[in-house]
């Protein structure tokens, strides 16, 4: 089979798809959601010898525990993700929503109305369950899926094509609404970031390394993130209480997700008040702290930071420390170091506050709150695909919103221009 | 000069004054602008000189009639760059407006700040008021710049640059927020568009081979139309009298933009009321006809379209016309041949008209109004860099919020995830 070909073929046939779904009604992609959901657990059987015989074949690579377990599926697991399903059924469908209808002096009136964005091509790794739910959002956005998981989880990602493609049956939709690549030759990703004609938007998920070859040779608009190294900052104006509640927090709560905090700032003022309890908890919690040589005069039981440790984002039980003078070393900071995630300042000081919202520039900025919550469901989205870090289409978690676009209408009564 | 390295010190130049000018006040920002368009009309003399050894060149070099006619600057012209400074001083500063901020039952609040894109790089071609004109817009909405202008016009770019330079000292902003690139070696555009790290968009203006190329080569995202063909669909339960005022406006009120009607579908039904009568306007103003088969049994003074003509954008007093038996064929037609700018719907039937508006897929679409309002300042922009056919960011006229993008602000009291 010729790679470019199929890929094409492809593109085509979602373009058409993606055609057809724009006007569907909420009812019918509301029903086809269902029926997806009811399908994964009617075919539970199936779907788990699948992930078998993709688990054997992992374990004969010598794929690693993690691996295996992203890549491992359950009763539990499966019941998720037709449970996301009916979730995004649930959601409002943005489609359509007309806003902003006002009348100009010309006697026309000018409103945007959601669209869906057209094809979205889907590349992520190896956990099977983002096939549903990657395929759900697209879906209820209105928007012709291309999904292209991990060749370790093709069996699995198969099965749980097949439950797709009976509830887009059944709801009457076309099965090319949502295409899973059936083919593992990795050629077919550099086929699908560069099919401008028929893809609108790629979104990949997975690792740094996977993200960062998409987005350094793709054509088409990628939405994606990168890593993140977000930061608190915790102001010598700060709560103390507030102060280390957040910042344990935003650390360990989850070492492993993106928005977890890499490096906390401490305001010279008020290192003696939290460091010492900080080091603590941290400690305790097997936390192992990389600290500025400042920092080092207030704790023990730290390393010294490097240079290399205010750009890494660890995913684990390991954080940064570094004592700044005040507000404006922070942001000075924030600014060399930042992956434009999530950052957060803890400040009883209303300018300090203002000053910090406006002047960062990452995805999200809060005041005294912990950087975990900077997601798809704690912002009320209902759900989401990704985070995006770039400023372009979609910024912070992307939810169906950030997989629509707005076109202009028009209404008038026979209004020419003069 | 290497033009590389050159390049990579304007994008960094530039992204350091964008890092500035994000924080600086609106005021700040309309001192500027006021400032360079006074400056503008100070240097009046200096400017009418610079651009004579542009058309003293162009001439050398046998340009044609109309792009000098582009090219040149006069009192009035200038004049009107200095008012649209001044038009864009006027209105409201995008960058820092909240919007959407709701509490959420974490207890946070969640909302979006509008920010600045960073740094916008503007492509485009002999016109040298663009400086001026992309200039304003990209300060207003706190980016910085890099303009590439036409080698017909440097001596005119260089002139109006000063101009620029002179403003954003006397406001105290950095003469890096705007830059003009100072060679007119063809490679210093494939590398502004290459410059991922510190260039956030690109936004060529110009014709159709000038985009083409840019939208091509480009790894930087692009906000672009390449071509308008709008269609007028005549329904035949259209009101007559309006049809006909839309159907003679959407072609001859300027023949030369991109929201100009380039194709005039008629319902069977109701072709002989309007044809006959539309003919004849159009064969007084001049306009040449290309018809479709039935469309002959209509008219007199036609020529018969052929396949391309239905894909072609005339900008000229030209105006291919098709009968279709109604709704279904015209959209059809439109999925066929429109190039997604502006189509618009004539009909006093509510559920057509509905249909219409949800089902044509293109930046803006029309009940009973002429496609010739498809325009910034018709839609309440204030003002507009461009028209955007894309469905990335921003869709249809863009003005200073299709500049900005949005960050998601969190406001919290010690909130922590559970």
């Amino acid at each position: 089979m010729d790679i470019h070909e199929y890929m094409v073929t492809l593109g085509l046939q979602a373009k058409k798809a993606a055609n057809m779904l724009a006007r569907a009604s909420t009812e019918q992609k509301n029903q086809a959601l269902l029926a997806v959901a009811s399908a994964l657990e009617q075919q539970l059987a199936q779907l788990l010898i699948a992930n078998k015989k993709d688990l054997q074949a992992g374990e004969e690579k010598g794929l690693d525990a993690a691996l295996l377990d992203r890549l491992a599926l359950n009763g539990e697991r499966i019941q998720g993700m037709a449970e996301g399903l009916r979730q995004i059924a649930a959601l409002p469908d943005p489609v359509g929503e007309i806003s902003d209808l006002n009348y100009r002096p010309s006697g026309i009136q000018v409103g945007k109305m959601r669209v869906p964005l057209g094809v979205i091509g889907i590349i992520y790794e190896s956990r099977p369950n983002v096939t549903a739910d990657a395929a759900g959002l697209c879906l209820k956005a209105g928007n012709a899926a291309i999904l292209r998981g991990g060749s370790e989880a093709a069996f699995s990602n198969q099965a749980i094509a097949a439950c797709i493609t009976l509830g887009l049956e059944q709801a009457k939709l076309s099965h090319n609404t949502v295409q899973v690549v059936q083919t593992t030759d990795r050629k077919a990703v550099g086929e699908l970031i560069t099919l401008k004609e028929y893809v609108d938007v790629i979104v990949p998920r997975g690792g740094k390394g996977l993200i960062q070859r998409v987005a350094m040779e793709a054509s088409v608009p990628v939405i994606k993130h990168l890593h993140g190294v977000c930061h608190v900052y915790i102001d010598d104006q700060a709560d103390i209480h507030k102060a280390i509640a957040i910042a344990d927090n935003a650390k360990t709560q989850r070492y492993g997700t993106c928005n977890t905090m890499e490096t906390l700032l401490v305001a010279e003022n008020i290192a003696s008040k939290v460091l010492p309890e900080l080091a603590r908890i941290y400690q305790q919690k097997g936390v192992e702290i990389r600290a500025c040589k400042k920092t080092l005069t207030y704790i023990t039981n730290a390393l010294a930071a490097t240079e290399e440790d205010w750009d890494t984002e660890y995913l684990a039980p390991v954080l940064s420390i570094r004592v700044v003078s005040g507000l404006d070393q922070a942001l000075e900071h924030i600014y060399q170091h930042s992956s434009g995630h999530t950052e957060a300042i803890i400040s009883e000081n209303y300018s300090r506050s203002r000053r910090f919202l406006l002047e960062v520039d990452s995805s999200s900025v809060m005041v005294n709150a912990s950087t975990r919550f900077a997601d798809g469901f704690e912002y009320g989205l209902g759900a989401e695909i990704g985070i995006s870090t770039d400023k372009i289409h979609a910024r912070g978690p992307v939810g169906l919103e950030g997989l629509t676009s707005q076109k202009y209408i028009v209404l008038g009564d026979g209004h020419i221009r003069q």
